[in-house]
């Protein structure tokens, strides 16, 4: 899909209290930015989830703890390499060079999370970190979050960086806040989080249970509500953290106030970049919605969006622009629930293809596969049986991804 | 992978009391052969498994009404068209014809079966069927079942059909019999069988229930153990028909005998049918055996081996060649279950690359890349977590599997 570096300037993308810096470590054979770095210049409150593959990186271990021991304000993110299936020593790689960033930052130990992404099972590079770490730190700057962002890449093509502006008032006071928000993501993805890295920061003074909550609700519906691949990886984090004094908002009703207009901020700001990870999903070439409707419980939404979103069928048909709804059935009739796939009517874009499980004739097909022509469709599958929703976003499945996994580590 | 067509002579690929036809009726655009028909000479006991997607296609609804009313002698089969999601018209039109063909062979009604495989939602073509019957029907020969192998084929690129010879004996009598068995089946391929059709016939003489219970006995190592694209189906069936008179067996010993003889050899033809399927698979350039041991129990070890078997990034990994062993682990760690996916060791052939989840270097990863040049390679996975064990074939993902079901319709 189309690039959008060109159209980022990188000094609309600051959030006050904040500051970040990418530098080229070596870690990639060919010198682009690989490690980056992210930094509070304020005590801050931090809410972190990680992904529930069950292998987990070494940085994730690391993460976790920190963030529990509430110590946190920086962040260390590699790319090109993983630090997952690396044993006892790769915990030791990820607290040495979190810990050197520390050191030179004049933080506390345990103030500075390792995040990386890239091979898994090769051992970390720590002397190349802990010296590009030097003038990482020496480059922190409020408009270097481009370059942070520019470092977390692997295959993304590219930066994945959105910022929100919002304010919170009453009638005596208002304020405006900013949410800035990264993403590192093409493939290994889907439901649960994958090869996806994310880091938020924001200036509004938030305590840190209401982060912790509204991260929870809000990942569900957007880093959760994505699939590329279905395959899950070892080393996804989303970290939120948020500056300011949350002393400083005087009232019940501000402290209210702010807190849903942050919520609200936080959920758009994630689905935006959930939905830059399926745009610049690896090879993608379609970004297609899927929206389930008239389900009988949100799970089985949930299990027919991700089965038909999955489908290796379906997506090399988006691939192909053809309408071929039959495979949008057969991945439907594997799903367990109480629900009559032969009851289902499926609709591309607004062309009903699909009445009560049966086609509509080849013009609604024709009429449909001008609709897969754009980049961007959706198709929405109503069961007729309830009353929940669900919506997931997939890409198609393109020459292009097979040949960047087949030569991922060539 | 290699054609196998040029290998098999029709005269080889007999069954005593069984003869079959294929021909070209028109409903593959390109005039080659789409229709066959198999028929039984004498009165048979006939099983059948159906597919376990929610979604069936009419000739398995009519299918399974014949076969549980016992009167079949006969299976008319089609490629080109599934004759699914098309309602009640769909299922007049299987029954149609069908009984055209029973009348034509001076059967009762419900002596003859359909069964059909290729796109979803187009409605049959009846006439072309019934006109194509009539020569379909005289050219019914105890050779023929080439030819119907051939008329089953969709994106498979050659005709599967296995035969095998066997006999049981006492210190009295030794009889030889025969199982033949067709498969079809190429993409749309995993577990619970998909888009496969699969014909078998003896002239053993067994009872029904034996044949109802080595059946299902059979296809739960053969084709509910390989995976193409975890993609099931609409239109999935494997009927058995035993001719022979089961009274012939005068002792009680024999018919024990042959019945074990004949299960061993319905498991083995079976599993090489399913292993011409993989073989065959859409783009297919690899052919892995996938074996999980040390699972605390068999759900889990099968959960694995599909997980892994399924994972777009390892099967992409396979067409490249790299043992990108960091994608397996990923993969397994997406599996809930009693076992500590960081305490696995992995094998390719026999070259260890994990021990404890943690990769054994780069001269074991080159050894593994040069085990995976092969066509057919065999990964371990031992989970070193109790005594299962499952099996499965799957192939690899490749630039055909993409290119063949993006242009699948068109």
């Amino acid at each position: 899909m189309k690039k959008n570096d060109d159209l980022l300037d990188p000094s609309e993308l600051q959030c006050p209290g904040f500051r970040a810096a990418g530098t080229a470590s070596g870690i990639k054979k060919d010198g682009s930015l690989d490690l980056g770095l992210i930094v509070a210049d304020t005590p801050v409150r931090v809410a972190a989830v990680f992904t529930k593959n069950r292998v987990w990186a070494a940085p994730l271990i690391v993460a976790k703890e920190r963030v529990e021991n509430n110590s946190v304000k920086a962040v260390l993110v590699n790319s090109g390499n993983a630090n997952a299936c690396t044993g006892d020593g790769g915990i030791s790689d990820a607290k040495e060079t979190t810990d050197h960033v520390a050191n030179l930052l004049n933080l506390p130990t345990q103030g500075v999370i390792p995040a990386s992404t890239g091979v898994i099972g090769a051992n970390l590079p720590v002397d190349k970190i802990n010296t590009a770490s030097e003038s990482l730190v020496s480059s922190l700057s409020p408009v270097g979050f481009l370059d942070c962002a520019r470092a977390m890449m692997t295959t993304d093509t590219f930066p994945k960086i959105v910022k929100r502006t919002f304010s919170a008032d009453d009638s005596n006071i208002k304020r405006g806040y900013t949410i800035l928000g990264m993403v590192k993501g093409a493939g290994m993805i889907r439901p649960d989080m994958a090869t996806m890295l994310s880091f938020v920061v924001t200036d509004a003074p938030l305590k840190k249970e209401v982060l912790d909550y509204a991260l929870r609700e809000a990942v569900k519906t957007s880093f959760n509500a994505i699939t590329i691949d279905g395959d899950t990886s070892t080393n996804d984090i989303v970290v939120l953290m948020s500056g300011g004094d949350p002393q400083e908002t005087t009232s019940a009703e501000i402290t209210e106030e702010l807190e849903k207009v942050f919520k609200e901020n936080l959920d758009i700001l994630l689905k935006d970049l959930a939905r830059l990870i399926v745009k610049g999903g690896e090879g993608a070439t379609k970004l297609v919605t899927i929206n389930i409707k008239g389900a009988p419980d949100k799970q089985t939404a949930s299990d027919v969006a991700f089965r038909v979103a999955n489908s290796p069928l379906v997506k090399t048909a988006f691939f192909g622009e053809d309408p071929n709804w039959g495979r949008i059935m057969g991945a439907m009739g594997c799903i367990e629930g109480d629900f009559n796939p032969m009851k289902a009517d499926i609709f591309f874009g607004d062309i009903l293809l699909v009445s009560n499980g049966i086609g509509k004739g080849i013009n609604c097909e024709k009429r449909a596969a001008e609709i897969m022509k754009n980049r961007e469709f959706d198709i929405t599958i109503d069961l007729k049986g309830g009353n929940s929703t669900f919506t997931v976003l997939t890409s198609d499945l393109s020459l292009d991804y097979i040949k960047i996994n087949a030569d991922y580590r060539s």
